[in-house]
């Protein structure tokens, strides 16, 4: 059945849950925040959305933010297509204006670390923040916007409290190319795709670092990226396990892992910091555009900084996560800590 | 203390052993088998692994075969570096004329399907074998034989049932690129590193889909090998589990699938049958060489169908290896059964 969907945030994951969308046959209005004022400039023009560098499906309907009340009338799905960092924005400028009663689902990876260490997935830290009331439900697993755009296969988890909710949005966002499991585990699946940023810059860390040795442009080694990734591997078991969530979403967090090593901004930040750029000069040469995937390892790192000084968990039990947190705190590269990786199991 | 090592087998992975070995200053002697004479003829002439292409330390011992007994005398430790099509060979031939006190470590990888569809390890099955007077280890983990003898970081595990023993087997081999982790949970370790390889064909089965749409040479989608990736290490889990292997030794699983996908013949065969090839086809275009991926693949499929009659198991919770090996046996290719990658948690 033809459903209209809204998607708040015309950033690129947002605009590129139009495809599967479009392709099912449902109306699609994409509302732009304030800083989205371009892309829609363009999409309104051109049907292509102005970063992603795609066409967008014929027949959507453009926003402005200002025009928010009006274009979410009527809507029966709500997509939340903000960044991390627009989170608190959305939860005091936007949701106020929206039907709670309106099912909500959201494209925003992160984690929030609060005051006592705990982390968090945003449906929950929006639930904390007077949101209860509202149906929360949030996409997780390794899809990046440019190939869902493309029509790649892509798997991908649906979560939320509410099983019928989420067996209607699969029905809805479903095509043969997006492959939609459900789980009403939020924090297992939430925290497995936030939590794998930190180890993506660690895995392609190895780049540079082979780099450093042999020049740009060498042919890379990948014993080392191996040997980092399966440590990642058991650093966010126990990282899920910590959060509560079940173990099966490791595979949530490895396959995120294995997409975001293999391109985009976070791989060439890894890179910079394996060549044995500082963190601060490494983000310059990224002019300054500030990372998601470096602000959820910080607090990550935050997170089981502060667990261990309560004595929940132990430091050493996340060698990786703990170097990286090093770095991104400015102190001197110590190197990768292989010999940590050593474990006796007997 | 100075140790003398006796591989046994002139193949790239027990080859490449003698690397960190050499760094350690340990005495190093290298015994062909019968299908090694050109490699031992190369080695003594040029210290260079023929089919590795690298140099080998000066001052390595070589014996052809016919040396064995004389070769093996006064070895501290034995290596046995033969491939998995070697392992009844090795057990008939070669272990008759070793000393069982003397400690030995296999690089071999590979499972053996028994009869009632058990998949165990290479040191269990020769122990079942009458060689449970031997005192067998054996290496796991993701460390191709290339990087490791370009002293490249790898992380491995050992593992075997004497503690003491590989205590003294790490502190032979270890290097400060060769990092070691211990483990007595043989079947855990080596069936990881094992499974991984009906895998591996499945995510690079995903680079040639996307050249058969797009054409040789396009640009790869990672979505897609991200989606068979995080299934991988669902299904590997399970088989983990169903051999009684401690689950975090799927941090090998993912490790080696990470440094397998990435190149080798096991990748061409898979991107080959991604672009439609048929099995037999694509065998072809590899020359007739046997891979071992192959093999290890057919027998783990073998055991879950197997397993399956006997109600150990269900088929249903291994979606890629059950494509893959349909694929081994000549059926039609169905295609990537992407839908069965989903499942509902609630």
């Amino acid at each position: 059945m033809k459903k209209t969907i809204a998607i708040i945030g015309a950033g690129m994951m947002g605009s590129a849950l139009s495809i599967p969308l479009s392709d099912n046959g449902h109306e699609i209005r994409i509302i732009g925040t304030h800083l989205d004022n371009e892309i829609i400039d363009h999409a309104k023009v051109n049907d292509n959305h102005k970063t992603m560098k795609r066409a967008l499906p014929k027949g959507i309907a453009y926003y402005y933010y200002e025009e928010l009340s009006k274009a979410v009338q009527g809507a029966d799905i709500i997509v939340c297509g903000v960044s991390s960092f627009g989170v608190d924005w959305y939860i005091e400028n936007v949701m106020p204006k929206l039907d709670p009663a309106v099912p909500m689902i959201s494209v925003t990876k992160g984690l929030v670390c609060e005051e006592n260490g705990n982390l968090i997935s945003f449906p929950h830290y929006m639930k904390k923040r007077g949101m209860g009331h509202f149906n929360l439900n949030a996409i997780g697993g390794p899809c990046t916007s440019y190939e869902l755009a493309d029509r790649r296969h892509s798997c991908v988890a649906f979560c939320g409290d509410d099983i019928n909710t989420l067996k209607m949005l699969k029905s809805v966002f479903e095509t043969d190319y997006y492959h939609i499991s459900l789980s009403t585990d939020v924090a297992g699946v939430e925290c497995a795709v936030a939590m794998k940023n930190a180890y993506a810059l660690a895995v392609t860390m190895a780049v540079g670092m082979i780099e450093k040795q042999e020049g740009e442009g060498c042919t890379l080694a990948y014993n080392p990226q191996a040997a980092i990734f399966g440590q990642s591997v058991r650093e966010m078991r126990r990282l899920l396990k910590l959060v509560g969530g079940h173990d099966d979403n490791v595979i949530y967090a490895a396959g995120d892992l294995y997409v975001t090593v293999y391109g985009g901004r976070t791989r060439l930040l890894g890179t910079l910091l394996g060549r044995g750029l500082t963190m601060k000069e490494a983000l310059e040469k990224l002019s300054g555009v500030t990372l998601e995937s470096v602000s959820i390892a910080g607090r990550t790192y935050k997170a089981i900084k502060l667990l261990s000084q309560r004595g929940v968990v132990k430091e050493e039990d996340y060698p990786i996560l703990m170097y990286i947190g090093s770095l991104l705190n400015g102190e001197e590269d110590t190197g990768m800590p292989w010999a940590k990786f050593e474990e006796e199991r007997f």
